[in-house]
């Protein structure tokens, strides 16, 4: 069943990619510099972190008081993942060194029992353990593993690794079925997938069996009202007593009965992510199944056009099916980030370019789009429409929408993960199975990959977001047999494949959405990939309320929109006709250069509308209006202006 | 300036009309009494009021903990207010018998310095006057007032009438500029308006000054920081420390500075009818001048086509101009009845019919909808577009809207609100100023004026809503000289008048949207008013953005939209082309009767649409529909099931 698709680490691919190298390059010398700085409270009006003098106050190397979030441990913990990954490529001494310090701290932050927590260390010692509910004590562990698994795969260093093994040894020993245990889990998913992967850092399957043990259990029974029963139902958040919405925390059943995504919706990709783990490496078929239903309720019910989850602000949670409003969407840039996480996880077990679709989706359009081409200013909320008026605090179902992206957050999730997730994207371009290569995303670069004991060299060089061509070539010391699976992506309508120049016929090749081509390879083959780059009319599913009568535009994995700043204002009289033409332009000043769609389009207006707030009988005038399309990530960089993706036809 | 345009008191009005009857009927007959059912907490199923208790518990006449609302008395209060209305018009010594009681356990609540509010009675004694802000104390002292003086005007009684003046002189002590007085006012504006009825009853000038106190007070300093820091900023409703938002209590600027509405509706709409009072009463033109400026931003600016005002359910509160969503809508029947009361006030200042449509507007539109044809479900919250799949709390933002009206609610302001002024309806019918008679509302009945010391009878026969034809017939001992001004109404695009079968040329007897006829009046007199009942098709403002390229249908003064039941769900599918035919019908099994218009519609239908949640070039079909639009106060009377005002053109 579950079969062996294992990716191809970020350690063999060097990305040089004219499109995601200045994403990469973005993250190495602005995003993490400044992340570190933010962190240790040194960016003018930027929002307060204390997240660096937190450890050093639980390390005993500072006075003060604990500040921040119960989880405000995990901006470090991010912050040294992305370190990790950026050592991994490219050797730092300076970063290194700082690293090395902030580790230095950590450790002396870390209690002699193993346990690792600087709220709980220094404001409230004796609640350990007492408020898994609300507390993202095992979250917060969950991240400080995965920084250490990454700065141990780069660095070799193995201080930060044992320190999360003392931790997660702890762990072990305070959750189970046993006598003076919990049989608990964490109101925010994360430790799940971490275990898995300290597991394979360190080849210990206690964090193996740790982490299936919090999948089986969640949702199988009442923990959270029974420890909120022990500790007399006291809450972090609310004044009297603690509310536990069972949905929130997708504890409502248990996981292998979760049809449908409900609650917090970055807690439901990280727990799905956890379960497709569990699911590889246990062999679990019905986790598998329950995985494949969550996942297509997903992003087939519950996914914005962009990639984006979680369409409400209450709870940053999951609505229902195809209740996917445009402006009052939460679509966080972290939802985004776990639904690639679960996306890379499926092409594991299944390569069909379904899950690789999806992936590109969120990435070429909620994801860089919560980044400010600076590598400083973040969007936490991915809105497809904006209409900054609403925003500012007048209108509270808004307050949520940034109209420009901020400098920095207090509850800093997104940025860090922006910046882990960038700084590793070689690991989710391609993988093996079997005698078969498969590649995910176009992005170029050089990729070594050992198959069957030979080593082959991959070398891409993609043309995309902007023009259609892949071109990859193949190097070899001697001819070798094996499969090159090339994802024809859902967006083009028809693709063409030369090798060496030659044109192949696809249709006996495709297999799950990848022509996948099997010969003898010799060195210097070429194959190259012809893709559409026409200009998309998407529609969406009917029953999405929001998008009736609307139409969005998208190009090759790149979904547009329209921005006050090149079509003024009043977006909702604009009308895109059916049979409007439409042209690709390219605007050199925005975003390093994009290409742009402009379209013959019309606006209402009403010249000589009354103050009337109704009147009857009033005819509105069609009006030609020549009508310019970014692409949707680009928007929010020319000031404050409307911004709309479905637009009436 | 201010001119005396008087309101003819209810007492002298005996409304006889088709349409209103069954209102008025219904509100002695099942409304009022099922109210006092229910704040005794004797209706199975409907959630507990408590309401009388605490004021036998205050009174010592049983035991038990305070349950409830801050403002839990004015249950009480709202009910005593709409019985005094009905005994004004129709003697009922059983339930005068009731009231009487009631009255009587209030008398023994009331403590020896004259306070009264069993909230502080009982639960916190210690705590009168330091959280103006958020305890509603002058609030629920207003609406006892309220009730006081209707159940006194009705009864001559004067027990309940003395309580409120003992507590009025009371707070007279505690509130004003005095070493030992709070210079102050409430959170919730209502003792202002409250007061100067208290003041006409007793024509005691001291009930005056006070009210005046309060609105010019109001928004002058920083009382509720001062309070708060006082009493260490505690707070009733947050866990940690209250937050004072100035704009959501209207004390961000001084009354007379307010030019917008904004925070909590129906605190904008009684603060107004209070400035508007005093205004009047003290012959303030600035007051008058911010009175009307308000007024137009309200109902130029922040009202939906239903009369109702309120566009968050956040704070209950105004939202910035134009911002009308139809789905996530507030729109408080309250809020609507406040804007009546305005409407009301505004008239006796300057006799514009333009208040009265406004009047008429959230009359037959919002306030009724806020009621079930059966007297004992209600609405709060009114939207103009529900989708059942939305609520029942699964998209957080449409929480508070119910797609059927429950029964009766924990915090029950708008039942008893509904109840008082439907059967205090006969107050806003008709005015007199100088020799003229006005007539604001087409509501058939008997009014009797006194007119320079002549008695005339006027009868009203109105066909409204449904037909346009009004017929005013003139009663006189002898031959009176007066001006009858008959309101001609916005959505009456023409409209003509016979004199005893004569049509008059209206052209030169237009005032300010009233019709006034001058004449020499003598006994069987008729004038017959013919009104324009062609369907209109409403647009509205350009900048109310949820409206942009849909129509609203009315007819008369009834706004009408599409429910489920007539015409299946999808309703955001639904188009409504410019030229469609147009057809009355009627429907005599929704709401008694009621005319409805067939319209020759489309539906865009998908009905080979795949699976897939978004799709390139996908065209869905235009195809006819037959479209029932039904009176939008008759919505949700057949089950649950989608409904929308607004249709896609």
């Amino acid at each position: 069943m579950v079969t062996a698709n294992s990716f191809v680490s970020m350690k063999q691919v060097n990305i040089d990619d004219s499109f995601w190298g200045q994403y990469t390059q973005l993250v190495r010398d602005v995003v993490v510099p400044y992340q570190w700085e933010a962190i240790n409270d040194r960016v003018e009006g930027a929002e307060k972190s204390h997240a660096v003098q937190n450890f050093k106050i639980a390390a005993g190397l500072a006075e003060g008081e604990f500040y921040g979030f119960v989880f405000q441990d995990t901006d470090v913990a991010k912050w040294l993942e992305a370190v990790g990954y950026l050592l991994m490529k490219q050797p730092n001494p300076e970063l290194e060194a700082i690293a090395d310090e902030m580790i230095d701290i950590i450790e002396k932050a870390q209690q002699p029992d193993g346990y690792l927590n600087t709220y709980f260390t220094i404001k409230a010692p004796e609640d350990k353990w007492k408020n898994l509910t609300e507390a993202h004590e095992l979250y917060t562990a969950g991240h400080m593993i995965e920084a250490a698994v990454a700065y141990y795969e780069a660095t070799g260093k193995t201080k930060l690794l044992d320190i999360v093994c003392r931790f997660a040894d702890h762990i072990a020993e305070v959750f189970g079925d046993g006598p003076d245990q919990l049989p608990g889990y964490d109101g925010h998913q994360e430790i799940e997938l971490a275990l898995v992967k300290l597991y394979h850092a360190t080849g210990n399957e206690k964090y193996l069996n740790l982490s299936k043990y919090f999948i089986d259990m969640r949702g199988t029974n009442n923990f959270f009202e029974e420890e909120a029963e022990k500790r007399g139902w006291t809450s972090i958040w609310h004044k009297n007593r603690i509310h536990i919405d069972k949905k929130y925390f997708q504890v409502h059943k248990p996981v292998r009965e979760q049809a449908e995504a409900v609650g917090h919706a970055v807690r439901v990709v990280y727990m799905l992510s956890g379960m497709i783990d569990i699911a590889r490496e246990t062999n679990d078929e019905t986790l598998l199944n329950a995985s494949r239903t969550l996942w297509n309720n997903i992003v087939g019910k519950q996914m914005y056009i962009t990639g984006g989850i979680g369409s409400m602000v209450h709870g940053e949670a999951f609505s229902v099916d195809y209740d996917l409003p445009n402006d009052t969407v939460y679509a966080e840039t972290c939802a985004s980030i776990g639904l690639i996480f679960s996306a890379q996880r499926m092409l594991q077990l299944e390569p069909h370019a379904h899950y690789a679709d999806v992936m590109e989706r969120a990435l070429y359009n909620t994801v860089i789009s919560g980044m400010a081409l600076d590598g400083k200013h973040f969007f936490y909320v991915n809105p497809l429409e904006v209409f900054p008026s609403q925003c500012h605090g007048h209108n509270h179902n808004y307050n949520h929408i940034k109209p420009v992206r901020p400098e920095w957050y207090g509850c800093a999730c997104c940025p860090p993960n922006l910046a882990r997730l960038l700084s590793s994207l070689g690991d989710y371009l391609y993988s093996v199975n079997n005698d078969t290569i498969y590649s995910h995303l176009f992005i170029g670069g050089k990729t070594q990959v050992e198959l069957n004991g030979n080593s082959i060299e991959l070398t891409q060089v993609s043309e995309l977001p902007w023009q259609g061509k892949v071109l990859y070539e193949v190097s070899v010391d001697a001819p070798v047999s094996f499969g090159l699976a090339v994802r024809i992506p859902g967006w083009s309508d028809h693709a063409s494949i030369y090798v060496n120049g030659e044109e192949i016929e696809l249709s006996g090749l495709m297999k799950d959405g990848y022509a996948v081509i099997h010969r003898e390879w010799k060195n210097g083959d070429k194959v190259e990939l012809k893709l559409d780059m026409s200009i998309k009319r998407m529609k969406s599913h009917p029953k999405i309320r929001a998008n009736a009568g609307k139409v969005a535009l998208q190009r090759g994995p790149i979904v547009y929109c329209i921005e006050e700043a090149d079509n003024g204002g009043n977006l909702q009289h604009v009308r895109l006709p059916k049979n409007a033409e439409l042209k690709l332009a390219f605007n050199d000043e925005l975003a390093g250069g994009v290409v742009t769609i402009e379209a013959d389009g019309l606006i209402e207006e009403a010249s000589d509308w009354s103050d009337e707030l109704y009147a009857a009988n009033a005819e509105l005038q069609q009006k030609p209006k020549k009508l310019t399309f970014i692409p949707y990530y680009t928007w929010a960089n020319r000031g404050e202006g409307e911004m709309m993706v479905w637009v009436k036809e």
